[in-house]
């Protein structure tokens, strides 16, 4: 999520009122699963007074240990143990009360789905492609409006309108993603956003047990999954711990004013990190930066609230089990409390160990990005349980690589010493490394619109330690810039039927947009069969003259690649890499399949990456 | 040591050849003392064929008990054991070949001197002066060219021939420095550099023992230790432990080859860091980065050498003994081999546990710098045992909040960002903090010759957690860029005799250079007597605006540091300082002693540093 993201939205000032409620609302999780790591299951119950009602359920091995009323009295929260041989089932849970009619909640027990192929966690094999749903393409054009909710726009030349994209869009275009070389897909949230304005972006989420309607269903968001799985294509859900929307449900009704960060007047986040970190922070600047709010219409939620604790633990448990995500994508990290945080990940990882989890740390140096991340290597005595975040960093280095004039922290050599710091980490590998998303101008905009760098820079990030990801339309050449926002999230040209172009085709794309395709899915499939790029060690050189190389190996295969970020052609003597080319004596261009027959001088042109696979 | 320094001089074809020799040139260390926490001692003995020589000593508690020879004859290593209980004085070690005659040395084991000012460490009570003594003072005319040395040069205009300041100069002024608010000195190397060209900057040692006859003689050391001492001002000792002069007397004849290392063909460092760190580095980078030689004048020491590691560490102790020395810094230390100076570093604090040590690393980021220092925090399995770095990070972070544009990460931002990165450091008020010294451009010229700037930039310097350290001359607003280097080591005006200003002296200087020495004066003394500035925590607030706050504070002070970098004047609401501000009501200029009456707002100058000394 990005700082000032609705800076265009004036202040919105908090309704808070007891809206008339049906006598049982909502019971959520709406259904959850036997034999779950945890036993422990937190029920919360909406309705009309239902504070008043007594409760009571019966089902061999589930027990109702508390009941808990709050501030609110239209809440309950049950708190359940649910015995490691309870059967999978249904029972009612009854609540009743003096002069009023029984009410009855039938609570089913669903046996969990090991198929294999679920919950397989995202890791460096995969090459992740970003997708904003309402700006790739629209499957579905009945569910474009949908009656009651309250944002009616529906404006494609709008960059703040919805524009009718969907889930069932994405699925059309699976096969598409399947032939590019994508082997995963995050599409920032899909959840319940019934907002005014601007509900299109996804993350002012008004039901967290919803699929938006103008997205899909939950049905169809689950098919979507399976679907993923069926081509070999994994999913990330986008979720965000920190702010709900403000027009939300439970805004509307709290179950305890500390269900939100309240504070006398509205506040905003600092939006600094470093307040957690700085021994020589001010608890103000701690607070200011942890419960402010990111944007009026975002409300904080509070992570030291038990009940918020459960809610959001309970509610990504669900989806994930539900829908068999393979890894999640952590919005806003830094913003949430720390220890809620490291906790939620402990539990996500007991229930599902193969499951990938990685931070949006937009922050700025990498000691930075590590304090976020797991092992305890820089913060010391606590261990957030975080594996990888978005590397922001590695991702301003590569531009710099790109864009900057060499010297001697400047151009490539910023590349080598930013990857030089993945000693603070635990495990580099986990990060998400990146040349554009939603938040920032695309790739394409940001090297000036220069085909040579586009191919240096995506050479690098498909050669480069941890796990790729790729905006959606960087593959067609889309382009533009982050101010206003908008412009970077156009719609992917083909993903509406009266668009004039279809680029999902290579009929529909230029000479140019099919030579940037073809780079993209030659390095993708490349790298889908080389173990050496997939999960190779990687070793790096100092880089000279504006020329900056490194290795990408493991037992069986070795991969060089060659940066010349200079303007001018390069004959590189390779006799200083001894210690990796070893002895093999020839190689094959990955890209232009071209035969290197002598190792010992490779010829580089100017602005480009050249890799190459070492042969004996 | 700054990198190219020397890259004027050309490639010097190293020399080795077996020199005429007396029977016994020297033992090394010249004499020792009683009761050290090493009983070990390692003689280097040096002269004609001594390795043909059988060595017999006799002292009660002193064992000889090994004799070492090594690939020159003209060598013998003697392991002595000096039981703990030995009692002062002297014995004789004795040569004895058939058919030559006895050669004789007497040895002395000295009581050591306990007397309570000596080796006090340097903390971050202190305030450092750094000087060249070539460049400072010439106090004594008579040793400016000595008969014998190498280099003949005596011209005040030349930036690489000696001017002819020395130790007496340095000795002559400490009553100024003592004024000015100054409590410990650093002096660059004053040890034999007997060089042909350039010896004036002494990181060429030619020998290790012997302060070079133009700065004074070993006694003359001794006698400067002990006036400063006796001011209450403290020494800091430049040493080297990569390189020395090509032109010493060791080179003329190496005990092995092994001593320095050796390639094939000359062999430059790459004057990276990161090789040391990366996880991803190749052996080769790390080769050249330790062993590569600084420049082709300054052969490498390999410290892998259990010789070299005994004669380097001796050397150190020795010096700190017979002089009585507070502090070392270390030159070029990425350089040295790690695991050499962390067994360095630990003897020493072994042998003197007050003695403070920080090493040079001319790094660009917070991780870098940390790797160096101890405690493990960031290099995992591996402790350095440096307490300190002289802090280019910082330095550079405070450029960037007086000369940078206020941005998200720039202007006062990026000062903030970087101390609150001091998480990564055991101990950051370890850290010698800067804006200027003899590699780098002046601190005057860096800031445009902005006096405001200049002042807001020293009330940043005096009021930092860590150890401030200012180059001479600033005080006077000295100025000069580093290209070409020699122009920041221009002569202290006053220095010599012939000067036609002696801006030592209130009457000697401009009224501008008397503000400016005032300026120090007042904040140096202030400093002195602060317990907060001296030894008080840090809290920093994110800035706002511009405006970068932070406060010293302890039990029984709290001082409050607002730094304007706007190029206009601010006024500052101080309501979310209230965490610092507590009850405190008014507050005093400590410059300007200025009485705040209300501390609700306060009005800051444009580019400046406000230092409020918070009142009751």
């Amino acid at each position: 999520m990005k700082r000032f993201f609705l800076s265009l939205i004036s202040l919105l000032v908090l309704n808070i009122s007891i809206a008339q409620i049906p006598a049982l609302e909502r019971v959520e999780p709406m259904f959850w699963w036997t034999g779950m790591v945890n036993p422990h299951l937190q029920l919360l119950v909406h309705g009309d007074k239902i504070a008043d009602y007594k409760v009571q359920l019966k089902y061999k091995g589930v027990t109702l240990q508390k009941v808990n009323k709050v501030e609110n009295p239209n809440y309950l929260f049950l708190d359940l143990l649910i015995d490691k041989n309870t059967r999978p089932g249904s029972f009612d849970i009854v609540f009743s009360a003096r002069g009023k009619k029984d009410l009855h909640y039938n609570y089913q027990l669903k046996q969990q789905d090991k198929s294999p192929n679920r919950i397989q966690g995202v890791t460096n094999k995969d090459f992740v492609y970003l997708i904003m749903p309402d700006r790739f393409s629209n499957g579905d054009p009945t569910n474009d409006r949908v009656a009651g909710m309250k944002d009616q726009s529906l404006n494609v030349d709008s960059m703040y309108d919805r524009h009718g994209g969907d889930l069932q869009g994405v699925i059309n275009h699976l096969s598409y993603l399947k032939d590019l070389g994508v082997t995963a897909i995050w599409c920032t949230p899909m959840i319940e956003n019934d907002m005014t304005h601007a509900s299109y972006h996804g993350y002012a989420a008004t039901d967290l047990y919803k699929i938006d309607p103008r997205f899909g269903t939950n049905e169809l968001y689950k098919t979507y999954v399976e679907k993923c799985h069926a081509l070999g294509l994994k999913v990330i859900k986008d979720v965000v711990h920190n702010h709900i929307g403000s027009e939300g449900w439970i805004m509307k009704d709290l179950p305890m004013k500390s269900w939100v960060h309240q504070w006398p007047k509205y506040t905003n986040t600092n939006y600094r990190d470093q307040p957690l970190m700085d021994p020589h922070a001010s608890q103000a600047d701690v607070k200011s930066q942890l419960d402010g709010w990111f944007v009026p219409t975002m409300p904080d939620l509070n992570e030291n609230n038990p009940y918020v604790e459960n809610y959001l633990t309970q509610n990504h448990i669900w989806w994930i089990e539900y829908a068999g995500i393979d890894g999640l994508r952590l919005d806003t990290y830094p913003y949430n409390d720390p220890t809620f945080m490291a906790n939620w990940a402990k539990a996500l990882k007991a229930q599902f160990p193969h499951l990938s989890i990685f931070g949006e740390t937009l922050v700025t140096s990498v000691p930075e990005q590590a304090f976020f991340t797991e092992g305890n290597t820089v913060n010391r005595g606590f261990d957030t349980n975080l594996p990888g975040v978005t590397d922001a960093t590695m991702k301003d280095a590569m531009y710099e690589a790109l864009n900057g004039k060499d010297g001697w922290v400047d151009g490539v050599n910023r590349l080598y010493a930013t990857l030089a710091q993945d000693f603070l980490y635990k495990d580099p590998s986990k990060n998400l490394v990146f040349l554009d998303n939603h938040d920032m101008s695309r790739f394409y905009s940001m090297v000036g619109e220069n085909f040579d760098k586009y191919k240096e820079g995506l050479g690098i990030l498909l050669t480069m330690r941890g796990i790729p990801e790729m905006y959606y339309g960087t593959e067609i050449l889309m382009k533009n810039f982050d101010a206003p926002d908008g412009l970077v999230r156009e719609d992917f040209p083909g993903g509406w039927s009266k668009d004039s172009a279809n680029k999902f085709v290579a009929k529909g794309r230029t000479a140019k947009e099919n030579e940037a395709f073809n780079y993209v899915k030659t390095l993708a499939n490349f790298r889908k069969n080389s173990t050496a790029l997939e999960t190779g060690k990687l070793m790096q050189y100092v880089p000279e003259d504006g020329v900056y190389v490194y290795f990408r190996y493991n037992e069986n295969q070795t991969v060089m690649v060659v940066v010349n970020s200079n303007k001018t052609s390069k004959i590189l003597k390779t006799e200083r890499f001894s210690e990796r080319i070893n002895s093999f004596t020839n190689a094959e261009n990955i890209i232009t399949h071209e035969k290197i027959a002598d190792l010992h001088t490779v010829s580089v042109p100017a602005h480009s990456t050249t890799i190459l696979e070492l042969k004996k």
